[in-house]
């Protein structure tokens, strides 16, 4: 992995991925007691980041490749990214998604041309069907964050705050970002290394899956005990990636834990005073910046709100810790 | 009015105002059986267009205009603009807002440094109020619609549009514009004619409150019986400005009607399918696209998602038409 990479996936990915904009509010600095950036990836197409890293992958893959089909699993974005990155190639897709996904999540996949496999995230290994099936058709398997064209293509992500934050003059900062098998995170962490090295990454992670915190405290992958149960289904991974692990050693850190009521809570304040949806898992990253002010020490924190697909009731749910 | 003023308002407020993103998802192209293209105005600052007007006409006034301050009149929208910009350059502003607005305006109005003065929309006219504090005061009224350099000002978007849509190579379209006093709709009905005369505007009104409708009809400004009662309270006023009715009826129409059902219907979508906040009159436009395919005549609608300053509660009753 390095940064080649990632500008070379940006030159693929360009006028197909959408340059997402950083937004701000008055109100949210204030909340938060420093200047607030979030850069609003629930705006990416498929709603989430994840098409970065899918259109990245998909993207680099042989003409042979692309006929015979991509495999991913994934708990919902990104299949998303993946299905949309291999329907504009013309690739047929399997995603392979967890039976407790949010149920928005799997009816977008199928919408968007893929054939869902369902899993148990409790009783099955989804490495194990994934392989399985990508054996008996051939498919290529498109990995969710441990695989070099995907980090390269999340990283894009980071490129674009590097500019933009440069832009805005602000070249010493925290940047949050939600942090599930490491794919963004490293991805930002590389982008942001060479070309922003002021901007530091910090993970956040959600309480009872802080895999990354132990691991980068221990120096070893740790695992979480629990694969689902949270609200925060997006950014609930085992543990760190092979790939990734080492370049949040190397970037990253401290990580930031997060509570879920503090994420619907940043997700109903994100409706207040961004207009943008965000999901549970993709606000913890804002929920960091907004409730954990005293484990940040610059005077500006850029939060990514890494995606928004959520189900309206949990939505509702979070609406209703405005009141 | 002419072209150069909104050019010359684009400048005033570059780096000021935000460049709002078009936002498209392949469902909802499918919902209205053409392409869809919401120009995301609810993510500008204070939430909507309105902020482009405001800045324009704040920026335009003289030091000593703007050391006596200003006042406007607005249910809510309006106010936000005019107050953050106001703040922006040291001005004191008092805002004349309806008692009814919903209450995260009134309050966002005043935590902007605003001085709110609150009326009854049936029995007490705005104007008048308006006009005596301005008097007493010395205060310049900036209105909300119905001044040059706030059509001027509203104009941008619609020069953010033509460039837009140029790079996308769509050259004919329909632009749906949610329309109130008809500020934005004129100001984007002159910049679209200058630099995209392809797209063509198309005032959306909600249903009991068609003065625009009935005006382009007979060619005479219409009055609406009621000034209240309605969800799309963005976009209820009681009739057409003396400069803007002029220009829509030079570039304008014909006026599609949509009901308030719609407009929380087409809030729902953009949640799900946008991941954006629209309050229910700045989903009018894109209740129109959704619902009312049958009059528009060209492959492409631009609808202005023109705001997104919607209560909770009045969200929540959004969320529940996607179930």
């Amino acid at each position: 992995m390095n940064i080649d990479m990632i500008r070379a996936a940006a030159e693929r990915i360009k006028g197909h991925a959408r340059r997402t904009p950083i937004l701000t509010s008055p109100f949210l600095d204030e909340f938060a007691g420093r200047r607030v950036f979030v850069k609003a990836e629930c705006l990416q197409h498929t709603g989430s980041f994840k098409f970065r890293g899918g259109r990245s992958a998909v993207s680099a893959l042989t003409d042979n490749e692309l006929k015979t089909g991509v495999i991913a699993y994934s708990s919902g974005n990104h299949a998303q990214g993946v299905a949309l990155a291999a329907r504009d190639f013309g690739a047929p897709a399997v995603i392979v998604m967890p039976v407790d996904a949010p149920v928005v999540k799997i009816e977008n996949t199928k919408a968007l041309g893929a054939e869902v496999v369902l899993y148990d995230r409790d009783t099955e290994d989804r490495d194990e069907i994934g392989a399985r099936i990508a054996g008996e058709r051939g498919l290529t398997l498109i990995k969710p964050y441990d695989a070099p064209q995907v980090i390269a293509g999340q990283g894009t992500c980071g490129l674009e705050i590097a500019h933009d934050m440069n832009a805005l003059g602000v070249t010493d900062a925290d940047v949050a970002v939600c942090c599930g098998g490491g794919g963004l995170t490293s991805g930002i962490a590389l982008a942001l290394a060479a070309d922003a090295p002021g901007l530091r990454v910090r993970p956040v992670e959600p309480e009872g899956f802080d895999d990354v915190t132990r691991s980068l405290i221990s120096g070893k992958i740790e695992s979480n005990e629990r694969s689902s149960g949270s609200l925060c289904d997006a950014i609930i991974t085992k543990q760190p990636g092979d790939l990734t692990f080492p370049i949040m050693q190397a970037h990253c850190g401290p990580v930031v834990v997060v509570s879920e009521d503090e994420c619907l809570r940043a997700v109903g304040l994100a409706f207040d005073r961004l207009r943008v949806v965000i999901e549970p898992g993709g606000a913890a990253a804002l929920a960091a910046a907004l409730f954990h002010s005293d484990e940040f020490t610059d005077d500006a924190i850029i939060a990514i709100a890494t995606g928004g697909n959520v189900d309206a009731p949990v939505f509702a749910k979070a609406l209703e810790t405005l009141s």
